[in-house]
């Protein structure tokens, strides 16, 4: 169970349909709601009506008057490959992403440009939790996520299943206006400290790099994963 | 004085040749990074070597061993206009941007594309803190912030210095690509919560979107200003 909190991430669980165990609704915003209750009575969702107190006890900062016990959110294994689409395909990796604001940022950009699965190494990543939800404004309802022991391995089975593997990397001499979006595509973003494996570099079909010319060249994590993912979105 | 903190945001000021009044160094890093000692000698720098408690009481989270007392940064007004280009400038404007965080990843997006100037208006907006100066990783340090009272009255002057303003907003009709990279550019975000006031979107040349195709269909601030900074960034 999870506990997830805040006006969007609910809302998207409710109408996911997603299995909530109870919602809780604070009830000074009943005023500016007056659709919640109704919505959670027609969809035959337990809830309780509770005051600002419990709800800052029980969710925490940025909860907005509204928090759920969700069941955990599915988690995907490899197996799960076959899921895939046969064209125009699009996976994200994401080689040890640590930080739960940018894996949550990275999911709305996953689902805002329609790519189909988030794949994450099982050592070395953050883990979906309250906060990558709650910063993913429900996004991650509609996300496949899943976790792996190998990114070689998976990089290898993709390759198998006819996608092209883009690494990403300050010394990637490829601009992603270059890339044919006909393709079935896999794009690896580096961790925030230290980019990608020199591995995964070696596996790549593609280096891609995004053109700077500022003192500091480098991007925020899901800014420059945003950047690249709208880049190479499917037509 | 502002208190920075942070390996980038300290070694950015350093290099920059920022005031400093003096730089703490933890000393459970000096095996890792011997160069900062030496460094800080020949600039002439007033430094102390201090242990890991009074780094985290001094400087809190996230110091990695490093902090400083630095002057303010330098806040411009509307007077400092008159520094920007004449051609191929590019402004950008945020109007109501509240989370140091997007700030912060915002500052690093305008010093990796080139921008010259960033604006905000006075009341309702984030102001420049240690957090946000630390989220920037020193980018703050090549970049111009710029607070005024009036954001309608900046678009209008940028308008008579030959500058185009640039909304975004999901009803806009124009892509990024249809806009003239060699033009003078001002573009404006809107807030997190709220997008961009309705008198911008009426002062606006153009309007242009990001195209979507998910279910929550919006992005984190910091993320589609990258995006969007990224596309106009000037040859």
């Amino acid at each position: 169970m999870i506990k997830i909190y805040g006006k969007n991430c609910v809302y998207a669980a409710i109408h996911a349909k997603s299995k909530l165990e109870t919602v809780f609704v604070c009830n000074d915003i009943l005023r500016k709601d007056n659709n919640i209750v109704s919505l959670l009575k027609n969809m035959k969702l337990n809830h309780r009506i509770v005051d600002k107190n419990f709800m800052d006890k029980e969710f925490g900062e940025g909860n907005q008057g509204y928090g759920a016990y969700r069941e955990d959110y599915k988690i995907y294994d490899i197996d799960s490959l076959n899921l895939l689409p046969k064209e125009k395909g699009r996976v994200l990796i994401l080689d040890g992403i640590q930080d739960p604001h940018n894996l949550g940022a990275i999911i709305r950009s996953v689902d805002a440009f329609g790519y189909d699965m988030i794949i994450l190494p099982k050592n070395n990543s953050v883990s979906v939790n309250k906060t990558v939800a709650h910063i993913s404004t429900g996004a991650i309802e509609y996300t496949k996520i899943m976790y792996v022991n190998s990114l070689l391995n998976v990089v290898n089975k993709l390759k198998d299943m006819g996608y092209w593997i883009c690494g990403t990397d300050a010394s990637g001499n490829v601009l992603s206006s270059q890339i044919d979006k006909t393709l079935n595509l896999a794009i690896i973003i580096g961790s925030e400290g230290f980019g990608m494996s020199k591995t995964l570099v070696k596996a790549s079909d593609f280096l891609i790099s995004i053109p700077m010319k500022g003192h500091v060249n480098s991007l925020n994590a899901s800014v420059s994963t945003g950047i690249v993912l709208h880049d190479l979105m499917a037509d």
